[in-house]
Formats: C-alpha cells, structure tokens, sequence
C-alpha cells in the first residue's frame, strides 16, 4: 500500500506558505516483519507546532540541541506528535487497535521503531483523543511545567500571557487563574480577545495589534506591575514586559515565535531593569521537567471533570491541510491548539 | 570647619566628564549636639563605581527601585561607600577614633544619620583599609554572591567575564579558578590581559578591541562552549556569549557598562538560543544576598591569608580626583578596583 505524507520542498527562510509543502507517498507493508520491535500507527490527530519552522531551515542554532530540534531535510518525511491506532505491532507491549500518542508524524501512517518515544493512551481517562496533543499533552505540559516550575507563581501575583489564545498560552492563563494570579492576555484578534475574557475566565486581554506602544498599554493594564511574563512570542512584547516588570520578576521564554520566522526580530530587554529590578529571564523546554508529568496529568484531568478548566482546539480535516495550517501559525490564523485530524477511529 | 564635597553640576547624559561636577563645601560642626545618634566620620578611602552614573541622570528607571540606586540632584553630595575614622560620635555603638565602613560620601566628612549602614572595621583582620571596599567589601560581595548564589559553578565549567580587571570582574575570576572551573577573561587593553594571565592566573584572556567578531572571537576562546558568562558589559558580548553558550548556560548580569552611558547599547541576545539551550539570563544585588556575607568574609580572607587569591586596586589621591577617576571608568581606565584616598590615618 502507498504512504502519503507531507515534506518540505525546501529549506524555509522566513514565513512558510503552503507552496513550501508537497504531499509525497511512499510504498508501506501494513505488517510488521519477523524479529522486527517496530510498531504501525495509524495516525487520528497529528499536532501541528510553531517550533517546526525552525527544524525547516538551512540553519538554525537550535538544530545542534535536543533530538527533536534537529533539521528536516527536503523529501523527508516530517516527525510530529500525534494519536494513533495500532495497525501492526512486534512489540508485545503495543496490541492492534489499541490507542497511543507519541512521535508520530504528517503522514497516514508512521512505522514507529524501538526507542521512539509511544505511550498507550489510558481508557480510564474518558477525555476527547484530541486532548492527548493539547491540554493533557506536549502543550498542556509545557504549560504546566513553565508556570509552575520556572515561574513559581504565588498567590496574588500579576501574570502577562502572550499568545495568550494559542496552544500554550490558553492554559497557562487557566492555570495561573486557579492559582490565584491576576491575569491579562494578549493576543492579536477581536475575537480572541473575547475569548479570552468570556469563556477563559482571563481579568482582562488586549489586542496587541490596536496598540501603537505596547509599554504604555501593558502599564495601563498592570498599574501595579507584571511579576510573571509568560513569553510566546520575543521581541518587543518582551522589552515592555521587563520595563514594566516589579522587582524579582520572571520572564518564562516558552516560544519567541516573532523571531522564528525573522531574524532581525530580537527581544533587547533593558538590562538596566534586568539588574536593578533582579529580573530573571528563562528559557525551557516541556522535556526537562517530566519529573512533574504525573502531578500534571492528575491535576488536570481533574480541572477538566471539574469544569475548571476549558481547552480550546482549532482542527482541520485531512493530511492535505497541514501544510496551510501550518502556515497559518505564523499569521495567527489558529484560536487554541492547532491539529489536523487525518483520520477517523 | 568647612566640608567639601563633590557634586554634579548637571545632570549627565551619555558618557560623564571631569566638567560635570564641582567641588563645593558646606558647614560643618565637628561634635553631635546633645541627644543626637549621628556618627561624623572623616573619609579614608571612598568607592568609586560605574552604578552611580544611573544616579546622575535626569530618569532612569533604576532610580525607583532600590534605596543605594535613588537620583542624585545637583548640588547634593553624593553617598558612597566608604571607610573612615570616627571622629565625634552621639551612638554608643562607635566612638572616637574607631575605623568604620560604610556609606560615606564623595567628600572629606560624613554625618552618618541614624540607619545608615555603617560597620566597625575588625581590627582582627589585618588587612589594608582599602580591602575593605574591594575584595572585603561591596565589589568582593558582588562577585561571591553574583559567581556562587547566582551562577551555581559546577568543577570543570567554562566561564567567562567581562570586565575582568574591573572591580567585580577580577575577583569573580579568581573565585572560579578556585571552583576548578576553565576561566577566560575579557579586557579591554594588552597590559589588562597579560595581568589577568600572569598576575591573576586567568586560563586565558583576549583584549575584545582586537576582535572584529566577538561572537567567534569566544568560539575560538571556548571550544566546547561557555557554561557560565558573568556579564559586566551588557550588549555584543552578552549575545556572544548566549551565541556560545552550552545547554542549562547562565547569565549572571552584573552590570551593563556599555548601556549606562549609552541608551541604544542594548543587549539582544537570540532567544531561540535561550528557549532550546535553556538558558537562565539573571540581574542581581548584592544587596539581596547578605545571607551568605559571613561566608565571604571567612572564605575570602582565607584565601587572602595564604596567597590564594590577589587584590588589584587603582587608587587615585585626593578629594579633587574624584571626578575624573569616576570618568576614567568609563574609559576603562582602572586597572581593578578604583579607590579614591581621601586622607590618611
């Protein structure tokens, strides 16, 4: 049988268009050979993250870091979380149709080989399949992770998200509401601004594409001051955060999506304010912290059948679509977390 | 009498200059009138140190945060850190004669009011007075708490500083050394980096005036990467730096010269660096880790003591000096930490 899946044409250099993509096949046996430990997927759900642009280019500094930064090359097939159904499997731990979630990727199927990170998804766990890619997920983790253990919020504490309607951003809101944070938003639609007020439960959100000077809107929006910026996008949004930072202040760098697809789109925080004011500024990644996974999982499964906390999904149908929801990351096109459905149970 | 004392004429913009300041004097009656708590102190030796440049403009943002960082007008005397000898005393706690430190002034007496930080100089410590601005003192403190406290050394790590002959700079790079880390310093002349080599026991050291790419400059200087950069310059090396820097890398920002006296030197370092190498970009005081001060005084005069670690100190002579030593930092003119000797015992 034929493999469909989507590569680059080429290395990408600034904002992806769908015209970088090409859906490619290639032949599959739906079985999988004697002595062999790999395991069939058929891929559901397939996550479709701002971070790939970066493993997309000629060069990029993160490529030399984690396993999962490391450069595609045009032709190959594009590794990407997602849920799946097991077709075929020589590794007694995985049995046919069970469900799994791991590193699948833009593609039908995905043979997945010994050592390639698979978990079964738990049936106990009564959750829509989607929520295996987002909020109890690599996003939700990443969100949970980032707030607690890099932010360590307190009780009372003002707290700026930006791309506050994104995959990420969504629930770090949520989550630092029930920790008892004060919470603004931003984000770069009228509607997500709604959102983000109405149905997220955020104190308050702004479109940062109304304002001429982010400084003065985020000091009218913290007259008392930010002490936590969760940053998903860099450059100028977080020089008007450290300026409007109080003393100890935290910046988690979770995404600096502004500077993925631009160069010169840099964040130059006063370091006047980053001493005096004993500002620390973090970078992370979700994949240091699974020492936390289980308290997060726990913690919110239990939001969710509580109606605490709400996930917000943007999904599109068929494996041809990823590469334009892919590009739509880059123009804010997505309200949540972005996922392309490739299949049906 | 007569005290003088050291002022600003204006407030400075851009880089200070001898003509920005006057010597002026004031009344002064040397005895505490009945009932008053107030120390008189007649000045020895007082700091003189690049921060105090953010005190003599019109705004800066450091000014409404910590009480040592509030604006200087002109025509005020400026405090300063200093040692001196009591010489009238209303506070049971000193008396005449006694060698104090603490904030003194820019001038040939202080009235140290009632909680202001002053200390009695132990006379168990048989070391120069002037030690007790620099490497027993606030500059000593700052490299401690700024190289164990903030940058948590681990034995073999690779750290850089700025700086290196500065006040700071010169002893954080001796604490390394001591840690069993790879030390390499940056100057910014010949005579400083053979200093640092030679006299300081530097691994290696490189005068940044001679490199037209600093970023490569420190990949050539550090082949498997920098684990630790202690930042007293802010700017290009602190991109570099982040550009060279090794996964879970820290940024210690001690200082930022280059920005002080120049508002577009600011540092921009690339957060996807930052995001995938997980870096931690930090600013401190001193200040907030007096916690650790017993530490320093025991393991610092320890290492004093049996000819582990050197003292270098640029002492200029007289009340008159004080201006353009101040500007001279600026130049990079000092060669360790700058002293003005106001008097002698």
């Amino acid at each position: 049988m034929e493999n469909k899946y989507v590569t680059i044409k080429r290395f990408i250099d600034g904002l992806p268009s769908g015209l970088d993509f090409e859906l490619r096949s290639a032949p599959l046996t739906p079985a999988t050979p004697q002595g062999s430990e790999d395991v069939i997927v058929k891929n559901l759900f397939v996550s479709i993250d701002p971070y790939q642009i970066n493993r997309m280019k000629e060069y990029s500094s993160s490529q030399e870091t984690v396993e999962v930064a490391r450069r595609l090359l045009p032709g190959q097939r594009i590794d990407a979380f997602g849920v799946g159904r097991v077709v075929a499997s020589g590794n007694a731990e995985f049995k046919r149709d069970e469900l799994v979630a791991g590193m699948l990727g833009w593609e039908e199927y995905t043979v997945v080989r010994p050592g390639v990170m698979l978990t079964k998804i738990d049936s106990n766990l009564d959750f829509p399949l989607s929520y295996h890619l987002g909020i109890l997920g690599p996003s939700g983790l990443t969100a949970y992770a980032g707030f607690y253990d890099v932010c360590k919020p307190k009780k009372g504490e003002k707290v700026l998200v930006s791309a506050a309607c994104g995959s990420v951003g969504h629930l770090v809101g949520q989550f630092a509401k029930l920790s008892g944070c004060y919470v603004v938003g931003c984000a770069g639609s009228k509607k997500k601004v709604e959102l983000l007020k109405e149905k997220l439960g955020f104190d308050d959100a702004f479109n940062y594409k109304e304002e001429t000077d982010v400084k003065s809107a985020l000091k009218r929006y913290f007259p008392d001051g930010i002490d936590i910026y969760f940053d998903n996008v860099g450059a100028e949004m977080q020089e008007a955060a450290v300026a409007n930072m109080n003393a100890f202040g935290r910046v988690a760098v979770c995404g600096a999506i502004s500077r993925y697809t631009d160069a010169g789109k840099r964040a130059a925080p006063d370091m006047i304010d980053v001493i005096y004011k004993r500002i620390t500024i973090r970078g992370f990644l979700a994949y240091d912290h699974l020492s936390i996974y289980d308290d997060f999982i726990s913690a919110t499964s239990d939001h969710i059948r509580h109606g605490r906390m709400q996930s917000l999904e943007d999904i599109s149908q068929g494996l041809e679509s990823v590469p334009s929801a892919f590009a739509g990351l880059f123009r804010g096109d997505n309200v949540g977390k972005k996922l392309v459905q490739l299949a049906h149970i």
